[in-house]
């Protein structure tokens, strides 16, 4: 690497990781019949990166195992493996706050419906660097979810990349000026988010999220958020709650890798609550955030 | 390009098409951030090519573009360009009995769930050269099916990349020793193959596929099939048939681009009828055969 006669290097270009090599970003590709491009046949991880430290890392790999695993697939490195990978990832960005992607792929095989045996999965990480300031904007101001019916496949506990449904969810709430959307299931309750979990509290001040054995993904964040709360000795409930009651609830909020805790202030277009941002939402994120904080100096 | 002195072109490597260029196949790739990788956001046909011929091209790219539409894309090229390029991918790689993979992508973008306006969608097709006596093998003895809970999503009509259900259907078909898997819905109703449409044959002798309505997908194949049966003045049934009456049934099979008709002899181990290769699968095959002739033809 070049090293300038101060010696400071140059700001980098933005690198990915695919298989076994850090590469311009730019130049980062599959090929055309990688399974994960035909199929959809890959699982995927999003992990915050926040004052260059990577936030849950050890959930979000072992989440990823969980994944693999439902669809027949190994982990390709061990998870000590994919930790320095990802850590790597983010030092040759000089990733301070931002996101890096994890996609794992069945490989590239000739295209076929059943899974090859013999294929040498792809793994991809990429990052982004994101200014935090937006994300605190938008938890400042909270922000706006529709709902829609929940049309996706019955085992949203599997992350994979077959989020064609998502896709067309938050477009059409952008379209509608909101958020993100809350999928409504057959019965009239929420289910989770476009690309997060959905939470709404209770006449009590309870927090409420569905549980996880009603078809929706095991979120990191949620599940941080969850422990945070049984640690601080804060009652919170796991089960369906439908739209009916999220109008009328006093606070709501969406959890993921991404946010964080970030207040929903409107649904559908009706206020929630007051339509101010609530203490409630505002506690978790900060409860989030302490136990994360601790989890990642482990 | 270097032409013997007998006048004979060296057979071609294996040629893949992708936005906008020819290139060798095994350098045919798209960035990590294609959205087709990321979100199975993107659409596909696979289109059979017999003698040299493609077969039901029209239709396929009809459907093509309806596929688009419902995820809010148009055509990135017309119709008769898109004709064109299948045609000069299959010229090129010499293709005379075969398959043609066309898949279109929403592109690449820094990833984010919404779609978004301004990218430019990735076009790709590939050649791949098949044995038509293998079909015909599996034509003469019959396949085996097993059923699996339909675990799809609302939107089978769209013919997706989100292809992970059926791949796992189709690999637990064939640990189970079986050539496809039938998914059934909630009601213990057939809807359709992991990769095919299903069909029966009913007492009087009436074929017997699920209506469109239901959703499946609206195969090309099934498709002329009725059309061809409808000029024959034979009676079909657009109706959803149960597991229960598939298992009783005169006879059964599957329909695809890939395959024509192919004979269902053994569905989750229990013979078709007299487990024999019935005369209506035979006589469904022929008439497909006859009327997609005449359609490519015109």
């Amino acid at each position: 690497m070049h090293i300038s006669r101060a010696g400071r290097r140059p700001p980098p270009g933005r690198i990915a990781y695919v298989d076994g090599r850090y590469i311009r970003h730019g130049a980062a590709g599959v090929h055309v019949e990688d399974r994960g491009l035909q199929f959809a046949d890959s699982v995927y991880e999003v992990i915050a990166v926040s004052n260059a430290r990577l936030v849950d890392a050890a959930p979000h790999i072992l989440r990823l195992e969980k994944s693999l695993s439902s669809i027949g697939m190994a982990m390709p490195v061990c998870p000590a493996s994919l930790a320095v990978i990802l850590n790597e990832t983010a030092r040759r960005n000089q990733l301070r706050e931002g996101l890096l992607y994890l996609q794992i792929t069945r490989g590239a095989a000739p295209r076929a419906h059943a899974a090859p045996d013999d294929t040498s999965p792809t793994v991809i990480v990429t990052a982004k660097r994101m200014d935090a300031s937006l994300m605190e904007t938008r938890r400042a101001a909270g922000v706006a979810v529709m709902t829609t019916a929940d049309i996706r496949w019955a085992r949203c506990d599997i992350k994979s990349t077959g989020l064609l449904p998502n896709v067309l969810a938050k477009t059409e709430a952008r379209k509608q000026g909101a958020d993100e959307a809350w999928f409504v299931d057959g019965d009239g309750f929420v289910t989770e988010g476009s690309s997060t979990n959905a939470w709404i509290v209770g006449g009590d001040g309870e927090p409420i999220t569905r549980s996880l054995r009603d078809n929706i993904l095991a979120g990191i964040t949620r599940g941080v958020l969850l422990q945070a709360l049984s640690d601080a000795g804060i009652a919170a409930r796991e089960r369906a709650f439908s739209v009916e009651e999220a109008y009328g609830a006093r606070e709501a909020f969406i959890s993921s890798a991404t946010g964080g805790v970030i207040p929903v202030v409107k649904i559908d277009g009706k206020p929630v609550g007051s339509g101010a941002i609530g203490p409630v939402a505002k506690q978790m994120h900060a409860l989030y955030c302490e136990l994360s904080r601790k989890i990642s100096m482990v």
